[in-house]
């Protein structure tokens, strides 16, 4: 096949998602896999681009959520074999760097952006350190749980974790997005004792509770800080996750902490800037970044396989990999939390 | 002596400082004290009005930093009484509040600014949660190390507490102010293995080396985080201590750790503002604010008091009270590290 023509997604401009004919992916370095999607989705982060916030420059092949099956690897691939069901995050990592070994992957001194996932196959870079292998292939109804892991629900989890949750703790999570919701699951899963999910949205409020939300803030911006205040008598939460990453998602995030609290931020900062008096007088701790989802992907993997958690419910619309420009339409005007994509 | 008069030191404007006639402190409130001062000292952050950098809108009586015997106490006060020696920290706090019970007194709910230190006689407000009383009065060799811990000491000890140093890590410590040198031997005292001060004066380095710096880099900005990137192998620091608070300090700090690394701030950022975007993708933790010296007062007046460490060796200048301002003068022109003046 390689060699071979295969329709992919491409975004051309702002706004023009195109499915349409690419080169097959092939083997480019020793240390590559390719593989067949058994699932792919459009991302919050595509969104960017999409709608022009981010500058789209020429032709993009888009994706880079993915889950499937090996087809071929390089000649230096040791633990990852064709036949296999993998998963992997949306940076290739090496994972034996220094910063791999402190569990940021993302930011592998070797480390390489992921593309073209929106496709029937793909390549993956430093397939040992990226993928990570399931016990065995999944049934059909485990796949979008499993995709989820490949971002979402890892990064919703890294919100989590940067953001010191522990058993007992009170936590707000900052945007009701897949990443906000499923910050919510693992807040739960973390053992948060009062989870207070920020949407104005029926559906995903309802999802948000479904995952654990104790409490729902309608109410934005100055206004949400002060209904989170009397919510926590004054106090302010332990742990706020901001998954938005716009100016005023982080100052309601910083706003919402209490002095010596937890802020984490995991949605790429658009125009956001911050004071540095008015943060060091918050006395906030301050973590984030791109999630390092391949930290925790192997304890993720066991959470969706043990069928403890269920991240997949976060795809309210599944398409066709061909129909992909209504998953981005679907999203940009929030009748979709998230679209899967069937190749 | 009440309602009589004595003299204290008062900033009129930029570069005024007046050692004048004021009234006697006296109880204002009956969870109040007052203590006749030991010795006091001109702070790094004293120097942001004298030099204009922070306005001065009416004469202000000067210093947060005091250690002396209690005078008198009001009437709701229980826990220290006239004749003890007690030192405090440069926000008086109730120390029982949620803030404070997590360790961030300096946002104690009902926190007040402690000030006109500078002076024979102070009144602090709280004094019950402020204050920690000695097991004795100290000799008075031990003095001048008891009023480091009032803030200089403190605030060097929270910058190395909230950048995780642990036994073994690599700091950074930026700033070599008498509190980027405590920070020095806060660092050494919890096990850091490697200290690297950034200063570009003999005398400090040579302190800095003396409180545990294993190396010492003198040059600054971009040319200073490549310098620290090179002493790490390319990887970066797991701690970096801010110790100066503007733009550039910020910068190279968060520069000069390693992604996943923890920066601290521990002064008051003036004219700081970080942007979103690189803050994410340099992968750091970020703490700080007012140091809650009083969190950490305890086990620091046990140090010094066992003669564990000596950190009023920043205190290169001692003068009289009445010679203040040849105090604020010899710092502002870097010709003293720190000055001890002695009422």
């Amino acid at each position: 096949m390689k060699g071979a023509a295969m329709r992919a997604t491409v975004l051309h401009k702002p706004g023009d998602v195109r499915f349409e004919e690419r080169a097959e992916p092939k083997i480019l370095a020793p240390t590559d896999a390719i593989i067949r999607l058994s699932a792919t989705c459009v991302c919050g982060s595509d969104l960017w681009p999409y709608r022009g916030v981010q500058a789209v420059t020429e032709p993009t092949p888009m994706g880079h959520e993915y889950c499937g099956i090996v087809e071929e690897v390089g000649s230096a691939v040791a633990s990852v074999k064709p036949g296999q069901f993998v998963i992997g995050s949306f940076f290739a990592s090496d994972n034996t760097c220094p910063h791999c070994k402190a569990g940021y992957q993302t930011s592998c001194q070797h480390r390489e952006p992921v593309s073209g996932a929106q496709a029937p196959r793909m390549r993956v870079p430093l397939a040992d350190g990226t993928l990570v292998v399931t016990a065995e292939v999944p049934p059909d109804a485990l796949v979008p749980s499993l995709l989820a892991v490949s971002d979402v629900f890892g990064t919703g989890w890294f919100a989590a974790d940067a953001a010191n949750v522990n058993p007992g703790s009170t936590v707000v999570v900052v945007g009701d997005g897949a990443v906000g919701l499923l910050a919510v699951l693992s807040a739960k899963q973390m053992g948060a004792e009062r989870i207070i999910a920020m949407s104005r949205h029926e559906t995903r409020q309802a999802l948000a509770r479904e995952f654990g939300a104790t409490d729902i803030v309608s109410v934005r911006g100055d206004e949400g800080v002060a209904r989170i205040k009397e919510l926590t008598r004054g106090i302010g939460a332990d742990s706020v996750l901001e998954c938005v990453g716009t100016q005023e998602s982080m100052l309601q995030a910083i706003g919402a902490a209490r002095p010596g609290g937890f802020v984490s931020y995991v949605g790429v900062p658009h125009g956001v800037s911050l004071d540095g008096e008015k943060l060091f007088f918050s006395h906030v701790h301050l973590h984030g970044g791109p999630a390092p989802v391949r930290r925790f992907m192997p304890q993720l993997i066991d959470l969706v396989w043990s069928r403890k958690v269920n991240p997949g419910k976060v795809f309210d619309l599944t398409l066709p990999l061909e129909k992909v420009a209504e998953g981005y339409r679907a999203m940009d005007e929030r009748r979709a939390i998230k679209a899967l994509l069937r190749p």
